[in-house]
């Protein structure tokens, strides 16, 4: 099963200073290298036994105290033989051990360099070492959990399935094929059009899950707008201090917008900070408002903010005409406790899905998150549905189903099963390139280029 | 051997994302703990094996992929029952399985908590301790073997060896004492003398070592002076950029004075840039003079470094004059290739022991580097002596000596058995606070305050 390759060492855990570090070894010659520089050796050792003792230079040095684990070819992440080191967690430790390992004949690994292994050695299919580098990056609840799912082979057994119907239905064609000559239709043409659409619309069902999972990957993007003095900030600041610990503060991609990102209820929302909207004469504030609209059309939703105190529905509804019609908006008249109940139902009248909120109303952020979950519809995800979140596994499934629907038309228009065949089996190539069963070394490259040093 | 207590859980590996990230569990419910969250029961598995499984938070929701390494009772590093968990290097993944060990009864470990369990039970004394907080924040060759020696136990056996010296000598003195009513002497007082004066030289030895130790723990200090235009900032720049990889820079003490770490045959220097000196009338110079001749002051060395193309051997004695006397110097003469063979001469029979150098010669560093640790006696280390790096060691060092100069004193003057006694014992005592057999909550509280949750 093991290729014949180089033995690969690197360092597994986060670079920096910690209790404890950790040296991966893999390749045929992990056991011999390991023996050569500790104080004993593990060479016969049983697999996934742990060792206590020393490590030494090649010149007899002390390095360290360390213990040592043991994975036999076939039982390690790789299904190489395979050895990890846990020393103390120092950067020189660590850098003497990595020299010594090799000088002793081991390698760096390349990037992503593991998990390819492991790929390659059949413990895992692409889509699933692909899942390991999201499992790291999963910041959210949900992306991790999806991650998780993908790892486990959850997606794969989908594609699994996905494949086989297609490989039934395109040895019911080839049947017909091989007789072709005798114009005998085996396959009941109905049924293999049935056969067909339901399969296109489990690939559409998926690729059509990308727009989800990419925003969950990456957090929903959500930009907040409003005129200056909505209260805008006032209640970015609310929400992100009550979530003060999972909250981190990221660079927005322009100077002038600034992102946070919130996690509610296990999701990752992006929230994106414009300049204020207040369409004026001056030519600043209109590219301001330029801009805001622009990040609003590239957002999942968009929160428009207002003071129910100074503006009126209708400068509300002239506001909101400048805004994108294709993106979900949520509307919150903020300081509802400054206005009258005659105002407060005119707001509740006016036609427009508005939460109203009040900044000194503790339920004022918990109506809002609730609100942002339910109109973007991610207050019921179904976590056991399969959601695609790599645009690689995307542009695959979207080529699925070109192929899909070039075999439907040619079903229903009736062409010969030759060229029907060739749609299906065009499909077929397509899923196989999700779960790497089709694979290029420039694939490969790519996908574990991307991968750190030591996975 | 182990006390009753709590189990506790942390993170080991640094923060941060990487391919592993490991948490480890200690104390009597270990096993119990990780089973209830494991796919198998580990409670009656062999010490030092390692389990492949998933864990599961108590709502029965998949955390990970993990494997998980069993340690009996006895057979750890804190000596309880323990268990190390790898999984996947996401924050996520390990905050949400270190919430699930504590919901089923571990809690999070105090700083230090792992290492003074260690201590605790019986695994190492508090000097070896110590070195483990060391070991993990060595950076250079030297700090790194000096740490891994007092954590092996090298400084310990010195110590035990010192106390035994000390006990024989105690209980010498104590059958004299028991004998006293006869007034015989048993002891002869010259060979009790000689064993006092041996063991005082001895710690006078260790004590004296400190300074070394403090300055290879945290850098030797040297600070580099010269007039403006001497080319200071030019060759600290070639020396640093020549091992660009071992050096960072690190902000000054002051805001005027910059620091940049510099690893030489594997030990640090800190050398600190000051101002450049020029004695004027301006009141500005003046200040810059003489903050860099206290910088001068607290450094084991300095470098005087000067154009030999711009100043007269006499100008450079008026310079050196204005420095402190008690300070190892390293004169350097900068800029050779500009000057004529009878000024070479000159400077070569000048009287000043100094470096000739010149920015152009490649090699003008080697010399530079060469010169500072022959000048400050730091080419032959000899890394078989112990040096003493911990403050703490140093100051009952310090107090061990004086309470042995007493008994040596006393033995001198002829005073009864009693006092003599009672210094031995006193300076038993000082040794056994360094190794912690004398050690009270409160220095135990102070010395793991300082380590990191997870050590």
């Amino acid at each position: 099963m093991t290729q014949d390759q180089d033995t690969i060492c690197a360092l597994a855990t986060p670079t920096g200073i910690g209790a404890i570090g950790m040296i991966r070894l893999s390749g045929s010659q992990s056991l011999t290298i390991i023996s050569a520089v500790f104080s004993k050796s593990l060479e016969n050792k049983a697999s996934h036994t742990t060792h206590f003792g020393v490590i030494k230079t090649k010149e007899g040095k002390l390095i360290d105290e360390v213990l040592v684990t043991v994975f036999e070819e076939g039982k390690s992440f790789t299904g190489e033989q395979s050895a990890e080191i846990s020393c103390h967690g120092s950067s020189f430790i660590l850098q003497q051990i990595l020299r010594t390992l090799i000088e002793e004949g081991a390698r760096i690994a390349s990037p992503g360099e593991y998990t390819q292994r492991a790929f390659l050695n059949g413990k895992m299919d692409l889509s699933q070492a692909e899942a390991v580098a999201d499992l790291i990056a999963s910041k959210s609840k949900l992306s991790h959990s999806i991650a998780l799912k993908q790892l486990r082979g959850g997606f794969s057994s989908e594609l699994k399935m996905l494949r086989e119907k297609l490989i039934n239905f395109a040895s019911l064609i080839e049947l017909e094929l091989d007789f072709a000559e005798e114009d005998v239709e085996f396959a009941d043409r109905t049924q293999l059009k049935n056969m067909v659409e339901d399969t296109l619309n489990y690939v559409n069902r998926l690729s059509k899950s990308f727009e989800l999972g990419n925003a969950i990957k990456n957090g929903v993007p959500i930009t907040i707008l409003g005129r200056p003095n909505a209260g805008k900030s006032t209640l970015l600041n609310a929400l992100i201090s009550d979530e003060r610990a999972i909250v981190s503060e990221i660079a927005g991609t322009t100077r002038d917008t600034i992102e946070e990102i919130l996690n509610i209820e296990g999701i990752d929302f992006r929230f994106i900070d414009t300049a204020g909207l207040r369409v004026t004469s001056n030519e600043i504030e209109k590219i301001g408002v330029e801009r805001a609209r622009k990040s609003a059309e590239k957002s999942t939703a968009y929160i428009y903010l207002f003071d129910a105190n100074e503006l009126s529905i209708k400068e509300v509804k002239e506001d909101l005409k400048e805004l994108p019609l294709n993106v979900i908006k949520i509307i919150i008249a903020n300081k509802i406790d400054k206005i009258d109940k005659a105002q407060l139902e005119t707001l509740k009248n006016d036609g427009l899905d508005m939460a109203l909120i009040s900044a000194k109303n503790d339920n004022s952020l918990e109506l809002l998150k609730s609100s942002i979950l339910e109109k973007t519809m991610l207050n019921n995800l179904n976590e056991d549905e399969t959601i695609v979140t790599n645009a690689r596994h995307y542009d695959a499934l979207i080529k699925t189903g070109l192929s899909l629907e070039k075999a439907n038309d040619g079903i229903s228009s009736g062409i010969t099963s030759d060229f029907i065949a060739m749609d299906i089996r065009q499909a077929m190539y397509e899923l196989g390139i999700i779960t790497g069963d089709i694979s290029t070394d420039d694939l490969l490259g790519n996908i574990f280029s991307k991968f750190c040093i030591g996975k």
